[in-house]
């Protein structure tokens, strides 16, 4: 580990989190308008891409790359591509034959505001633009070619998340077991894609300290990354757990409590909310650990806490 | 041009086309084992993927692969995956809220047949596996980057096209404009798609005449390959319209004279059955001249000539 804060790693760095979601808007609203969607498509698009959300994910891509010694540019594609995925997830969630939710972010769903038909084909398109962006931003064919296979992993076994979560197919056999499995899946898969990416990206131009030169990976550098998404991935899904508990509609920007009365599988549910609490101290201290394997993981560290406190 | 038909170029290959598809067919069923779904999903992607379907796009990637001068197998991830983006358009067009059919190849949608729920998560599962397919299965990153980057635009335009299709949105003025807008898109793009991957991944270690040499793109057969696949997507087009007004719903496998009840823009409705008839026999003309442009290009006449020949 490199001995100094976040924040501080940051302002070396000359970029903040803030600077860092800035730098990625602009990525997102300029690629949606270059690829020659109808305008009600187009429309469509950025009313479920532009509006809201955290940027967690593409935080994690950059902050990932930072940590193996590159930029938080070199993973402007990947966290862009990445948000894209995420963005396809929530409106596909969303429709009715699915979580049925009318509210996403304080405002009406996508289906609710433009359409069942027109939120089913904005899904479907936020995923190909997902991987287009990456093709056509990357700085090489390679690189794109890697960046793709994690992203289209992330994908698939995120969507198998979601089959679990709402159809069932489970192969553990406890509650807590099945619980692990969804979310490793459904939440985990992508977090985890968001920062393999970031540090594949982060790597590829700068190769660096003890790596195979320039266009490589270094296997234990991506190994420590893939442990940190997995401890954070998880440590969220419990965070999302308890604030559905404890928070309300208001605060939340999305109904609460509805897991509970959708009589779902949640970590409160199955673990109690203390022993909750304590698995996600736990996770928080395996993605510290991790990260501090990292030349650069201050960054990562600093998130990983901020993801520990949130409130919404 | 070779001089040759292309039944002797397939024999000189040592490929028929039910040796080519018989030579997919494999590929997607391992490759949709392999990726690790749930039973439930993975029993209903293969519902969707793997029974019945006239494998078309697989044939113009493998046949495009042979016409600049490398072999079906070279084009084999690129035939599967784009198979896949195709399945999975057919079974999210089908969904209730876009053209609500409940038969496909003679056999209930996935959507009755597993309900929408899994029908919406079919879907995108096929989307994000064609794309793993492509990277896990393509002989290096290089090459699985260019694939992806014109599967995605493939994909992007197709799923515009449907919007077009559904939901309109056009530019264009005239009835005739709109209905070659949306089928340029909905159809020909995601065949134009097939033909390219094929042809890249045909060049791809050959090089071959006049090429720029190993892992290189020749653009003068790209180009040719690209107009061969603009003209036979337009042309499919033509002849499905045609097939729709003058076939049952018996010999099609879905239900047949859905456009006109649905009110839609059709080649027969608008430019009448006899000049659609004309128009396709235009469109063949040009796929052959394009073909006849490249090294090898006899396959994809006798194909573009078989797609025009087509009744169902």
């Amino acid at each position: 580990m490199s001995g100094i804060s976040g924040t501080q790693m940051a302002e070396r760095q000359g970029v903040t989190d803030e600077a860092m979601i800035a730098s990625v808007e602009p990525v997102l609203a300029s690629f949606v308008r270059s690829v020659g969607l109808p305008r009600n498509l187009r429309e469509a698009v950025e009313y479920a891409l532009l509006e809201g959300g955290k940027r967690l994910r593409p935080l994690l891509s950059m902050h990932s790359a930072i940590a193996v010694g590159g930029t938080a540019d070199d993973a402007l594609p990947a966290a862009a591509a990445v948000e894209m995925i995420h963005a396809f997830s929530l409106v596909h969630d969303d429709l009715p034959a699915l979580d049925n939710d009318d509210l996403r972010r304080g405002r009406p769903t996508v289906h609710k505001a433009h359409g069942e038909a027109m939120a089913i084909l904005v899904g479907d398109g936020l995923m190909s633009i997902a991987f287009q962006l990456i093709c056509e931003r990357s700085s090489d064919a390679g690189l794109a070619g890697q960046l793709c296979a994690e992203l289209a992993q992330g994908t698939t076994r995120m969507i198998a998340g979601q089959v679990l979560d709402t159809l069932g197919g489970h192969d553990a056999a406890t509650d807590v077991e099945r619980l692990r499995e969804t979310h490793r899946q459904k939440t985990g898969a992508l977090i985890v894609a968001a920062c393999r990416m970031g540090a594949i990206a982060g790597m590829w131009r700068h190769g660096g300290r003890g790596g195979r030169g320039a266009n490589g990976v270094r296997e234990d550098d991506l190994l420590a990354v893939t442990r940190y998404g997995n401890a954070v991935g998880l440590m969220f899904q419990l965070v999302d757990d308890l604030l559905d508990v404890e928070q309300s509609t208001e605060q939340l920007g999305k109904r609460s409590g509805k897991d509970a009365e959708a009589g779902k599988l949640t970590y409160p549910v199955v673990m109690g909310v203390e022993a909750s609490r304590m698995e996600a101290a736990r996770l928080l201290e395996e993605a510290r650990s991790s990260a501090q394997r990292l030349e650069c993981g201050a960054g990562l560290i600093d998130l990983a806490e901020a993801m520990a406190r949130r409130d919404r």
